[in-house]
């Protein structure tokens, strides 16, 4: 008689998913480019075993059923599972939103004229100036909850609506005080170069040197990397380059906002300096899309804000795709341009406006995000070793995203292993309890 | 001493609204035009009493509590309540999602290459002919259910997957069942004249000849309205006439697919014939624009499909509302080019890519559709005497309609008075319990 190996244990099964859609079949190592992108290794019928927040296995229903036994079980079946998606470019640190300049915007009224009007990131900057440490962090966690609600587990998120050494460093508090007790995971940028306050507005140099000297002393402690909004008329090549520099010196890393308006070799500006991603690029030269490629810093496109401006200006990213560069989507979540934490959106909007193929947008809307903030290894893809957090869709294919359009096909998220927001009464009872303080921390 | 009137009672009592956009100061007559758009009826801190399904005061909060005692109380502070979107182009009668084609045609496929591969209109055909009512119910159940998880509260939806006699009774029938024991209120189409069925391929006459005669009386005591999609190369202004001449004895009133892809006066026609609407329009030409302007037809935008066809060309839409055309929005659910329930969705689309105000938006989606579907003196608005259904907004104001872009803002859909769908658990206590039965009708 053969033996037969006791089954070990494990904290949760999920079972029976329609498909489970791992992107992995060997631990990661970077994004991924090309013909690897087309690679989903979708288990039929698949499971994921999950102890202590992390993968153990995944693979067939039948076969996990027999390697393990758990303390509690989900059936999936008839769901979609994803790796949640990791949005590798939002703004979610302000606290009102600017719907009325949307309408303005549709209507014809110009950005600049809307600025002008004491309108656009302006205005956010003037309500989390005023804003206590308390109502931002309302705000954040109201944020915070939006993404999950989504199927998004992991965000970068930027600083950037304070614009003063008190305000960012406000911002950037109450961004870790509120990710603290959130499932959410949260890589946090300081983008105290995002625009120039009106006390500087005669005096760019002045700010320039208050962001490398007494904010980046006072900020450094609390995010991962640094990011500017390099644009000619703003933040210019050589401001970029000091403050970049001066970010690497502190021992942060690099993102960038990169040939969004007007074209400034934004790109190869980020691939010289090292910087994780390079991000926009609605005007990147074609040098700047072969230095991408050559580069381990990932593009990282924003449909939502191409398409919510109402231009139909997008990057090349099937010719970026096609020479090899590593791409990324994000919604760009913020209070002006983009509304919006639907990653199943962004999707959409990278079909139809960006011909990605939907493995290719499978990917880039998690692994290689995941790598763009250098948490590849431990998230992005369901391999076991890695965070269990994924997204269970409502949906008949890994293929109707993108093509189911608008509303939400998040059924479930599960964070860590956790179930903690369910869309569909279904699953409900298998929800985490809510643990989160309703008092706002730091305050 | 004066005399206070003992408070009236009423069944519900929906109070607090940060906004309650009632539209109507008056009993409505018709679709709005022109600067009667611009006319929400906003009552802040508003409330709604229903008593048996129907509005019977909408008003402040404190002067409602005045004047009447609920049964039951619902507390909407910090909620945006709108009239329930109107969605007046659907179809919902199909089995099977069209994704692998969407993706198909984003990398480039053309729509007749992929229905020469089988794909298109008669996929869904096969797929609809091959299944049993009961199968269908199923199907057709689950599309009305997304309509109410996403605000919507009345559609309009065809028929058209069937293409033989049979087939359409089927639909048609199915339809009425499902719609019977189901919340939404449905007015049903006959889109028998969608495509030319395999069968009729070389004989296009003889399928004309089918539809006017055999089909037509059969359905006609199962729909409201009979629907052509005009299109030169599909059935051609010859062909529609007589279809919708046809429709129109057997006391039919009729919609018309009008200047999509080609221009061939559609517009004109559906004016001419008397047609409750217009639908698509994107080359609609000036005189279309004008007869539209001076007639009852309704110009109905379906942005949603332009924009997942990937095409950037759209109606006039500015240049029809200023010349005083009455404009409706529908979302066109269908599993080929729209699959997508999101009237929030539309909006965005409207906004974006038909610079569409959003005052006139929301009269689009609510009031005008309603008229088109001469529904108008029943629902579409918060007019006392009409039925009490409305969506409930997690938004901070109705200006966010439209900016809030994907994901779901609906928070509660309300029907008749009853709330039907929660997509936030604060609300489930308050949920009506489900009665519909799980097993198909008519099957």
């Amino acid at each position: 008689m053969a033996t037969v190996a006791a089954p070990e244990p494990v904290d949760r099964l999920f079972l029976h998913c329609r498909e489970l859609v791992t992107l992995a079949d060997g631990p990661a190592a970077g994004a991924r480019r090309g013909k690897a992108l087309l690679e989903l290794g979708i288990v039929p019928d698949g499971a994921v075993a999950v102890r202590d927040g992390r993968i153990v296995a995944v693979g067939a229903t039948a076969d996990l059923r027999r390697r393990f036994r758990a303390g509690e079980e989900l059936d999936l079946s008839g769901f979609v599972v994803l790796p949640g998606f990791v949005d590798c470019h939002t703004h979610p640190v302000f606290t009102a939103t600017r719907e009325h300049e949307f309408h303005q915007r549709c209507s014809g009224a110009d950005y600049m004229a809307i600025a002008a009007a004491g309108g656009g990131i302006l205005s956010s900057m003037r309500a989390v100036r005023q804003a206590t440490a308390g109502e931002l962090a309302q705000a954040v966690r109201r944020h915070l909850d939006g993404f999950l609600v989504q199927g998004t587990t992991t965000i970068e998120a930027k600083s950037g609506y304070g614009l003063s050494t008190e305000a960012e460093v406000k911002s950037l508090r109450v961004l870790r005080d509120v990710s603290r007790e959130h499932a959410l995971t949260v890589s946090p940028t300081f983008l105290g170069a995002h625009e120039f306050p009106p006390e500087y507005r005669d005096d760019r140099e002045g700010y320039v040197r208050l962001v490398v000297g007494e904010m980046l002393s006072r900020v450094k402690e609390l995010c991962d990397s640094c990011d500017v909004f390099a644009e000619p008329k703003v933040f210019d090549r050589v401001q970029t380059v000091r403050i970049l520099s001066a970010a690497r010196s502190e021992g942060l890393r690099l993102r960038l906002h990169a040939d969004e308006i007007e074209p400034m070799g934004g790109a190869e500006l980020a691939v010289e300096m090292g910087a994780d991603s390079a991000d926009h690029l609605q005007r990147i030269s074609e040098a700047g899309q072969e230095r991408l490629a050559q580069s381990q810093t990932v593009a990282v496109f924003l449909p939502g804000t191409s398409f919510l401006l109402g231009k139909n200006v997008h990057p090349p990213a099937r010719a970026m795709l096609e020479r090899g560069c590593a791409v990324a989507l994000a919604t760009d979540f913020n209070p002006g341009t983009c509304f919006s934490q639907s990653m199943p959106a962004v999707i959409t909007l990278a079909c139809v406006n960006l011909k990605m193929g939907i493995a290719e947008c499978i990917h880039a809307a998690t692994l290689n995000a995941a790598a763009s903030l250098h948490l590849d290894r431990d998230l992005g893809s369901l391999h076991p070793g890695k965070r269990a957090d994924f997204v269970v869709l409502d949906l008949p294919s890994h293929e109707a995203l993108g093509y189911a359009f608008a509303g939400n096909p998040v059924a479930l998220t599960v964070k860590d292993g956790v179930p903690v927001v369910a869309n569909i009464a279904e699953f409900e009872p298998d929800l985490a309890p809510a643990t989160e303080p309703e008092d706002a921390p730091g305050a």
